[in-house]
């Protein structure tokens, strides 16, 4: 039993929003759960005797959740984007051997070994920002052997490191060179076919898709989430972030945990997914890489009450982030969520765009991953850009 | 007599562009200077017995140099920035105690050590991330023993950690309330006055002002760089930021190092910094922060053969960010400023935007300034957003 006392608590466990906040606040540990939390002052005698860390009146939250990333892929795409820089179009940078089908032929050529070394030094730098919990998808491999082995990666940075990993199936991320006649062959071969293998191997927690004009259409996507649901697995979806296919309304549809990107979501894709209490997840590291303008719907979405998280959709392509505290400081620099918001987004929200109910929230019974910080408010963790304020973690009950 | 073998070194020794790279490349150094550098196989007989480092392949740049930042000052503004976001008027933030006169009332009203202990953790993140030289402005304090102060904070972060400090003069960064009414007694009794008595305690290296409309017009500031002239003190002006006050056309007049911030340039400002040698200065960190749209003129500084740097501007208000490397992702995504651009920006071209000729590019009889780095290629150093890939650090010849 471990009591850590003299904190400022964000438990982010207010219903209203805001941050929960506890100023003279007191938390105890047990095993890996959280005990009790509240003041100093209401500390119930049963706990008097424990040991006492004095955290010197910093800031604790909940451990971080990035909740959308694709941290696993090999090679890198710093070249091609050196030749946009400087000028190449983009036949020019695919016919050198750029864009997306680069990482797909880096991810195949690897084996689990050199992606697990690649992904690592990345993972490692959100874990130094307080991450305790972090999303993978595959969907760089894109035949079922090569996918698999994404997330057998995945699974092995979870044995590697004190994180918690959830993985995510999404074959349905880009139709490969090989199967340009035959776009139900790829669904039926490889999206489907690879579920089932990687279900049995107990290999996947979600399907997720790429829904827009240059990957799958909505009725392609939803005859691969009624799949998933045969499974019992839950579904998650690449929605309106180039165009308005109306994506996040069918993926609410199957009860889909989150919806991603967003940028073109109109007012019934809102609508469906507060009736389905889909969260919408916002990727502000794609937006700015992509130089994009057009805004997801964010008032809409409050006033709607949808739930609001962030993520930093690390990927080689469109967003090669990793940091989750830069990635505060965009959804309020770029896209004006407040700092709170903020803050929900990468942990209270975000746990439930996993289906996670254990974390993500500083309370009773609740997994005991925290992040300690050396700030006086918390608005600093997302006001700070490039900085990282942290003091230390708490995974699963250990400071590590 | 150190001598480093098996380098990827990018020199930024190239007078016309790029990273001068040498594949195979080796480095000697003897005491705190570069004696000889070049492909290994050319190294002279005379290096053989020197105490060899074999560096890995990894890639070796120039330390960096953040040439601009405001890095010294009192309090914070997070909770300002939340005020903003959560729809507060600038009306109601000035009421609450917000903008930049909060920054001066916490910098008036903190010592020495104080400012110390605030700015050394933002100091120690741009370490850590392989900077070597930064520069540091007043311009929070507004009278003179408060300018001077931070100066001395300056001048004492030097002493403290290993890095070069340049000290710049910026009375002329705001009009202090208490002078509303009298501009001429501003410039002349803290800004000139402070500026003789800085310059008699050697607490300056260059002078600056805001040249804006809500700060300082071109006349007042042609004044005050016609006195920093009489004393031998370089100068270097904020312009067109908001607006054309042809002002960097007047700094160049005046020989200036550098012209920064440069949004609204226009083409006479173009060819006046041109003519005089001037560094263009961009700061991308203030340009997020504010959500500016109009760009810096980059192609007319580029046809013009303007040298362009890179800064963090790190500063409470438009650009709390600490991550000269984020500085640089910035200048590529949002300036459209190649990576080798990016990389000479924060060496070569920062160096000479604070008038210094022994640093800024490896090659003989510099400075041994050095960051190693774990990428393949040096415009990874630009790509990643997020991540430091700083191996280690020379300074002045020591791995520090
Ligand atoms: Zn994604
Ligand atoms: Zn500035």
């Amino acid at each position: 039993m471990q009591l850590l006392s003299n904190a400022r608590i964000a438990t982010m466990a207010d219903e209203s929003g805001g941050y929960g906040e506890i100023g003279q606040g007191a938390l105890v540990i047990e095993d890996s759960r959280i005990s009790w939390v509240g003041p100093e002052a209401d500390l119930p005698a049963r706990y008097a005797g424990a040991v006492r860390q004095d955290l010197g009146g910093r800031l604790v939250t909940p451990g971080l959740i990035d909740c959308h990333t694709h941290i696993v892929f090999g090679g890198d795409r710093a070249r091609e984007f050196e030749m946009r820089l400087e000028g190449a179009s983009y036949e020019e940078i695919a016919r050198a051997g750029g864009g997306i089908l680069s990482s797909v032929n880096a991810t195949r050529a690897a084996d689990e070994a050199a992606l697990l070394a690649a992904a690592l030094p990345r993972v490692d730098h959100l874990i130094a920002e307080g991450v305790t919990t972090i999303e993978i998808k595959s969907g760089y491999g894109l035949t079922v052997a090569d996918e698999l082995k994404m997330l057998r990666v995945a699974r092995l940075i979870e044995a590697r490191r004190d994180i918690t990993v959830r993985t995510t199936w999404l074959a349905a991320h880009a139709l490969p060179p090989e199967y340009r006649d035959d776009r139900a062959g790829y669904i039926r071969g490889v999206v489907i076919a690879g579920m089932d293998a990687g279900h049995t191997e107990d290999l996947i927690d979600a399907v997720d898709g790429f829904c827009e004009g240059i990957a799958f259409s909505r009725e392609e996507m939803a005859a691969i989430f009624d799949h998933a649901g045969r499974l019992g697995l839950p579904v998650k979806l690449h929605a309106e972030q180039l165009s308005d296919l109306h994506g996040a309304a069918m993926a609410a549809e199957h009860g889909a945990i989150s919806a991603d990107h967003l940028e073109w979501l109109g007012q019934d894709g809102v609508e469906a997914m507060a009736a389905s209490g889909t969260v919408a997840v916002l990727l502000p590291g794609a937006f700015y890489t992509l130089r994009e303008t057009k805004l997801p719907p964010v008032q809409a979405l409050r006033d709607a009450g949808v739930p609001i998280a962030l993520a930093t959709d690390c990927n080689p392509g469109t967003s090669p982030l990793t940091s989750l505290l830069l990635t505060m400081n965009m959804g309020a620099t770029l896209f004006r969520l407040t700092p709170s918001e903020c803050l929900a987004g990468v942990t209270r929200h975000a746990a439930r765009a996993l289906g996670l109910t254990d974390r993500g929230v500083i309370a009773p019974d609740l997994r005991a991953d925290l992040a300690i910080w050396d700030v006086r408010h918390p608005a600093e963790l997302t006001y700070r850009i490039g900085f990282n304020p942290l003091h230390s973690r708490i995974f699963g009950g250990d400071f590590v």
